[in-house]
């Protein structure tokens, strides 16, 4: 195997968010999950924007969050995702470079706009997402830059690629380059709504080509229709070599083979905002592996970057995650 | 006089803020000098925003932040600032009229983008801002909207509008249709460049129609070409009815007639991000003014909404003033 150029290049779709905090009461009145990722068309997008408060925008996007925290690691991060040429496409766009992330996917110059998620936090911290893709649905295989995968240890891809056929088949053509090349291919499930909408397609993914598989509790159980935590553990440590099981204050499970590591959760003064923590965690655990660190230590890694993430707004790190854990004796 | 509809009508530059934290050496390394507010050509944003990191998108403005201020101590609040029909542009709309701000200006159809304020703050939660004034340029007297104007008991007005002749003109004749009108006008100096830039201007405005004037110390000496505060106070006095003079961490002086009123600052646990202090001082003394409160009461609230607003990054309120001042017993 030749070297690497990246540590890890991740794909997904690139949003926009647009956080405001909301009480109970208006998720309730939105006809709304709490937690929950909801697509949204054009129509329902304004109307939503049109009720709710003021907001900040920043750059978001699952796995454009994971290169993001790779890169404040301190790992060579590549992103592939599509944006619009317009306003939110060049914040988009600034955002990667200026971290350093490897973003050369090419921005379409007409159809929908670049895509945004309306995120709502409740006062529990709690978020939840509505998400117009907008550009995103134009990303296809011939955005999936093949030199790129090859040169990435590991290629990351987020579960809600899946809503968008195109996506879809980026996804597995890179899935199968990166396998050809030797490289390690790793999933995130995203959300339990999601892994309902495409259960067999995610199986039969990380039983086929799929080394690591990022969940929570509730996106595993959902895989293999289960209420038993402890049965989708067993049920996953048959179909994939590594999976990196977050439970939020519980912490995270890591199975791999026979072995489970039980990590805690990092400790969190506050909880602001929730969102990011996932894809943090991914990126923590990821960066630690392109290490070759022990699979204990990547967990507390992610667990690092997820408690940076929802201590304050915003699902990207406001710190240097490298300088953080090195504080804390993490590296 | 007949009632009025709203109790504030704030004229500025409709500015999207985008925010990013850098060291020392950053604003040392783009010749900037700390605390101040730039302007800056297309260009130069370009190169700014290069070698900037990533940022968070936030609307701002001077005088929008005021507005914001007022909307959200309970205030009836109306603001006239030019945006282009862009994505910045939308947002900015939707920031005002989502807290309640009347805010009809006719969105610019061509010519420059929406303007933007490069942000940079340092560890010490200073701010220095670097705007570019793209579509605030075609702010003019076609856009103010004489009906508003008489129907506001305050109309604010930022210094910063003096930097371009139409706003500028826009400026004085929003003023004279409000003395017309028999309601007050208000200004703020903006920034000790600004005064630099228009201080003979300025002494004219205030002398001749300015019921309410706010400064900063080092804005109020820069005006009276003076280092002694005393002696700027005792200039300020003869010029103008009713002069507020903020002074950071010492609080702020109200200046009436002969009357002096002394008031220290509110408390702050950590300044994260000075950005909006004097707006939103501005924002609760207004309010209390709107509401016929002791003029000391009126500088608690200023000085309430400023700890606010520099607590946290952004420079519009993140809660509730209202309730915030009612919590505090400053209502």
């Amino acid at each position: 195997m030749t070297q690497t150029q990246f540590d890890v290049l991740t794909i997904g779709n690139a949003i926009v968010d647009v956080i405001t905090t909301v009480d109970e009461a208006f998720v309730a009145r939105e006809k709304l999950v709490k937690g929950s990722m909801n697509l949204i068309d054009e129509a329902r997008a304004e109307q939503l924007y049109s009720v709710m408060g003021p907001a900040v925008e920043i750059s978001g996007g699952s796995a454009g969050n994971t290169a993001a925290g790779v890169a404040s690691f301190g790992g060579k991060a590549a992103y592939f995702g599509k944006v619009k040429q317009d306003q939110l496409g060049a914040i988009y766009d600034h955002d990667m470079k200026s971290i350093g992330v490897h973003f050369a996917t090419p921005k379409a110059s007409d159809g929908p706009a670049t895509a945004r998620s309306f995120i709502l936090v409740t006062p529990d911290g709690e978020r939840t997402m509505n998400t117009y893709l907008g550009a995103c649905v134009n990303l296809s295989t011939a955005d999936v830059d093949k030199a790129v995968v090859e040169a990435a240890q590991v290629t990351y891809m987020e579960g809600y690629l899946w809503d968008k056929p195109e996506a879809k088949e980026a996804f597995r053509l890179a899935a199968k380059i990166a396998r050809a090349a030797g490289r390690l291919t790793s999933i995130t499930l995203s959300d339990s709504f999601c892994v309902e909408r495409h259960r067999d397609s995610f199986l039969d993914l990380i039983k086929g080509s799929i080394d690591i598989v990022f969940a929570n509790e509730s996106e595993i159980k959902t895989l293999y229709k289960t209420q038993n935590f402890d049965g989708a553990v067993d049920a996953i440590h048959r179909d994939c070599p590594l999976a990196v099981l977050t439970r939020s204050e519980k912490g995270s499970l890591v199975v791999k083979g026979q072995e489970r590591i039980v990590v805690p959760a990092h400790p969190v003064n506050a909880v602001v905002d929730v969102t990011g923590a996932g894809d943090l965690f991914a990126a923590g655990f990821l960066f630690g592996h392109t290490r070759k660190l022990p699979l204990r230590q990547c967990a507390n890694l992610g667990g690092l970057a997820a408690a940076e993430v929802i201590s304050h707004t915003g699902a990207r790190p406001e710190v240097n995650l490298l300088k953080l854990a090195t504080t804390q004796g993490l590296i």
